[in-house]
């Protein structure tokens, strides 16, 4: 039972703020029993050949064998000849699908109450082909390559998600009045798909329109699904409806049912090592990965202790205008478990 | 003198609720005594073979004559064979550059307050080159072009439009950390012009976190400046700051000096001919064809009664809210002129 034997789940702390964070992640799933036992992997300091970056092939095996996992912000070294962190991690791992729960935080005010949606970004290609080239001297092209197979694989997440998690609606997000053949097949892979789930409702939206409804009223979504560079926009978007990405939890689907949660912040140089950070994003892209494990019960208790610390207002880290450091904080949530 | 001798503009009533909103906008003008005279032009009912759509060569000859136009909304009639009128439009008279000033409107309250920013969208290459292709079943491509050419000709518009109106800074918005070499051309371009305004300060920003930072602070940008497709995702995001498109002025720059201002809300079918449209977009943008013209005189006197007329909120549209109908709307803004 999962109660005697633990899951094993790889855990990259990070660069930065991201082994503060981390701590406080491990320090609060162990309050609340939660039988995971991590296995770290740090990034490395020399290019490993294998994945062409700063990630060790190791440490993809150990999400592979694991299949699921939990990131901190990695700050991609500068300089030529290696790939981005991040990149890295979705190409080797085929991290189709990125996964942003958007939710008000009880308490944390913005000019937003009762946000309520989930972005699902297709995150393998689109814009993020990597093809471009110069035409002639000063024209240059990129391509944006969308495929049957990806679409039809992200839309299929989409609404299974929807239905697991009792949603409504699903949303498909596109410019295909300019885009026709590219938007335009992954809108004809969502409808193949919305056919399959009668119970979900099923609607299109113009990219531009969606923006400007998500500023004036986005109670008016529910489950949004799009290409990978509307998603890169709608869900930094959306983060920003409830604060940000301090706040705001992440979640990467990929093939084989891996999961790879993570913090999309960044590392925070310049407050790392001060016990200043804020653990939330980390703490809740934590809490998407036990939903993923059908851990909902654990998810739930460390879910609400962390809204009703944030809610209780009187341990908060200084993003959030408290002076709570992070290890206060962490204890908070712990007492709140 | 430009009061003995009227300025000819094109005027487009457009469809739908155009007629009524561009009725205000004459009426409004003259009791300004505007020193326009209107040359009106309407959406043709046959494809004409030059323009390949329902706008006649005739109407585009007359912006071309007089450099200067406002256009109401028109709605490309479904079907196959012809050209989206706006994007005939835009081809056709080579209108290079969107411009929509974006304020909050004294006394409309949204979640934003005082909202001051003007998008500058590039209008003719980018995702929107048309060129696309299946590549084999189940994957297909959209080409993005940029090119030096379009790119230097808007970043040089931005400046221009900067220093002239007081602006101090020029925001490029981009996601060259994953297209380098179209949004990198872009960007060469924008710095290049940017070194020829050392009094206007310049800033580069990507454009996921331009969009979290919008809905966080819009007070953070001045003029933003981007390729296509990202102009149209932030600048209906930005008309959504302060209420909709109902309240937004556009204008488009073409080559040769000319400026089409526009209403680029849609022509409202549903509510058209029962005299309750609201003509606000379409008057404000009527406000920057007079700025264009160096009418600035009348563009404060016009924009300064529409401004007192909303605050007061005696008479509005339903759309804000009230139930004045369209006439009376029109007549206190005479009233406050
Ligand atoms: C850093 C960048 C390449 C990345 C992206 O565009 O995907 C980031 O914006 C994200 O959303 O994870
Ligand atoms: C209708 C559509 C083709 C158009 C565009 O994408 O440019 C519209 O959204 C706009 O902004 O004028």
């Amino acid at each position: 039972s999962s109660s005697s034997t633990p899951i094993r789940a790889t855990l990259f702390p990070g660069d930065g703020i991201g082994p503060e964070i981390s701590e406080s992640v491990k320090q609060i799933f162990q309050a609340a029993e939660v039988p995971i036992e991590w296995e770290e992997h740090y990034v490395g300091t020399e290019i490993d050949p294998r994945t062409q970056s700063f990630l060790t092939w190791e440490s993809l095996e150990s999400v592979r064998r694991n299949r699921v996992g939990l990131k901190g912000p990695m700050a991609t070294p500068i300089g030529k000849g290696h790939r981005s962190l991040n990149l890295t991690l979705r190409k080797e791992l085929s991290l189709y699908a990125n996964v942003r729960p958007c939710y008000s935080l009880p308490g944390y005010k913005t000019r937003y109450d009762n946000v309520n949606l989930i972005t699902i970004r297709e995150n393998t290609e689109g814009e993020y082909s990597g093809l471009e080239h110069q035409v002639v001297r000063g024209v240059v092209e990129s391509l944006k390559i969308i495929t049957r197979h990806a679409s039809l694989r992200v839309a299929e997440y989409a609404f299974h998600y929807a239905k697991v998690h009792g949603r409504e609606r699903v949303s498909a997000i596109h410019k295909a009045n300019i885009m026709q053949k590219t938007d335009g097949l992954f809108l004809k892979c969502c409808r193949e798909v919305a056919e399959k789930y009668p119970e979900i409702k099923y609607e299109e939206v113009v990219i531009d329109n969606c923006c400007m409804m998500l500023v004036k009223n986005p109670a008016l979504f529910d489950v949004l699904v799009m290409p990978n560079l509307y998603g890169d926009i709608i869900s930094d978007l959306c983060a920003g409806l409830i604060g940000g990405l301090g706040l705001t939890p992440s979640c990467n689907i990929g093939e084989g049912g891996i999961a790879l949660a993570e913090a999309v912040h960044g590392s925070a140089p310049d407050i790392a090592g001060k016990n200043l950070a804020n653990p939330t994003a980390l703490l809740l892209s934590g809490v998407t990965m036990l939903r993923h494990l059908d851990l909902h019960d654990k998810a739930d208790r460390i879910q609400n202790a962390i809204l009703n610390t944030i809610a209780e207002g009187k341990y908060r880290t200084a993003d959030l205008g408290g002076s709570s450091k992070t290890t206060e904080f962490t204890a908070a949530i712990i007492d709140h478990l």
